[in-house]
């Protein structure tokens, strides 16, 4: 994958994107596992579908896809599992992210073209894959279309981005109106997903997701008792800074326009029996945090070996953290030297990693939730 | 669009693509010459819809799509026209074209990212955009959900390459057995084409197309009285091989997996009642042939700048066919390499072209064709 990952580089613009030609999903082991995890729930969720006619497809969707190679395990024995009840059944699967993705990368992968999947999904028929570059703040697929919504590592990302944050590069280090700020957004963000999934869900349908948290301990990604990742992220952008290298508009410039909501807070729409996701008819079934350690440090526990570990451990950061950082840079120098700041940046990060190795890993930290909207509504 | 052209260069693999990036709607204002032509078509065929249940969507598919643009004023005319009928209207639109197909540039247009179209679709409400990387050879969307399916200049893209060409790129140039193949398996896929659609179509849902075409009078694409397109494009691809520069086995290659149907071959699966076609359900209502001059031609005998014509026709053959000769090239060559003597071929056709313009031109020429799915099927 190398020689194409480097022509594809890293879509910019919004700041939102993964990097493309399945460079996401070769370097995100973990997320895998996590949606591994989140299977049995979906399975269930599937299993209390009930279609009446028999030519209606069963809709499933995906929000926030990247390449598709997370989840196309989890989609591989869903597809199974319906087809086991009913051999005949028309199934659409709906994968959703941005525009800038590389849906190019995620057709092929559906398709078997990528070397290391020669089957992907090709193997069903019946099965009609669509993609969709709508935002999950918007409503994606027809009122009343899907059975099953699935979602896993996406909804951190934030409609709008409402403040910078002082000294620092994420939510889980804003203070005071900053804080409170990047918390208000994030609640109407929250409702705004589960409003359009409303919709777009038929009476009886299901919704599972596992999104980003602060767990009831405190713990979120990065920050499990050992080194913090984020307090990481923004010490090597200081340096950047510090060494002259970027100038303090980049330097404030970096912000992650993510916040990670606690099991509460995503509890909360659906214990109102009057908030408007309960009048859509979302009840909350089942929720619970789950913490997926880093398999990068686990090996490294295994291993112990530094340099080894700083090496394919800052690859899954730089996957989903590049186009933060590169949007921060200012348009006016040349893509060249944008380049190598970057890879200077991460440089930074590496060698601290190698030189320091201890504390350091990127454990997952979920809300995994499942979500059914009521048969009556 | 020059800057990020070049980074996205061309799609390789199956030597079916358009070049990315916009780059092919930019250079291709005939094809979108050729759709709003049928717009007038696929309006009537709306209108002929009627569908009980509000909530259904009105579904509308577009095979081949490439980046969108030149289908982009087809869509809102008949988006618009839907909705002065019926305002609450829910309408998918589904965009297929190969999983090599720049999708990124489709959903930035149609959500009103690219520079020239600051709307695309966006301002219609209730509209859902998909889209889809599966072949037009099978079937799309699940059965029984679309109510108008619409195509242009694009099913003479052949399933597969049924022979190499004695001398020749193009099957236009065949002769003997090696045209008999590409007929056969023309007359093949063309059967398989309307079966998929003949599934995915509601009953009374249509098929509105403009294929390429060997019309009534034996002209084709860039073949209608002056200079034969597909001559010059053998001509100057052996050019390189009588200099040197291509391999014995590198000329050979370049074969347009393509075939040019006539009117009569098109009609003919509806001619037969007994016909598998017919069987399904599908009527032809109209079909006619067209000739849409060639706008580079044209302007240059208003101009009369050589050099100026050669300079913005050559990219329009371009768009559609680099990724013909770049697939003949030896994989093993450098890309570099590779890039400059596809440079160098197309640089050879334009100093031609600016040396004796006159009789050059690319004219298209089409098969339009309105397909109803009987109500009672």
């Amino acid at each position: 994958m190398a020689a194409e990952t480097k022509t594809a580089g890293t879509k910019t613009g919004s700041g939102i994107a993964m990097r493309g030609a399945g460079y996401y999903s070769a370097h995100t082991t973990g997320a895998k596992t996590v949606i591994d995890a989140a299977t049995e729930l979906v399975l269930e969720a599937g299993r209390d579908i009930k279609l009446d006619n028999p030519e209606t497809a069963f809709g499933i969707a995906d929000y926030g896809c990247a390449d598709g190679g997370t989840s196309i395990d989890l989609h591989r024995a869903v597809i199974a599992d319906i087809r086991r009840r009913e051999p005949g059944r028309p199934i659409s699967l709906t994968y959703t992210d941005l525009p800038g993705n590389d849906f190019s990368a995620l057709f092929k992968r559906l398709q078997g073209q990528l070397p290391m999947d020669p089957i992907g999904l090709s193997n069903f028929d019946r099965l009609f894959p669509m993609a969709s570059g709508t935002s999950f703040y918007r409503q994606i697929v027809p009122s009343g279309t899907l059975a099953v919504g699935f979602s896993a590592t996406a909804m951190h990302w934030m409609s709008t981005l409402p403040s910078r944050i002082t000294g620092h590069v994420h939510s889980v280090g804003a203070k005071g109106a900053e804080y409170d700020a990047f918390r208000a957004q994030s609640l109407k963000d929250w409702e705004t997903i589960l409003l359009h999934r409303a919709a777009e869900l038929r009476p009886g349908g299901w919704l599972v997701m596992a999104n980003f948290c602060v767990d009831e301990q405190g713990h979120y990604l990065g920050h499990t008792g050992g080194v913090c990742m984020f307090d990481q992220y923004e010490r090597h952008w200081r340096g950047l800074f510090e060494t002259g290298a970027i100038t303090r508009t980049e330097y404030d410039r970096a912000t992650f326009q993510q916040h990670y909501r606690t099991p509460e807070e995503c509890a909360a729409p659906f214990r109102d029996p009057n908030s408007a996701v309960s009048r859509a008819g979302l009840e909350l079934v089942r929720s619970f945090t789950r913490v997926t350690p880093c398999p990068y440090a686990t090996a490294f526990q295994r291993d112990s070996d530094p340099a080894g570990f700083a090496k394919s451990y800052i690859p899954t950061l730089r996957s989903w953290s590049e186009s933060t950082f590169f949007g921060a840079l200012d348009p006016a120098r040349p893509l060249d030297e944008r380049q190598s700041l970057i890879d200077r940046y991460y440089d930074s990060y590496e060698a601290d990693v190698a030189a320091r190795p201890e504390g350091h890993g990127m454990d997952y930290v979920h809300c995994f939730m499942q979500i059914r909207k009521r048969r009556d509504a």
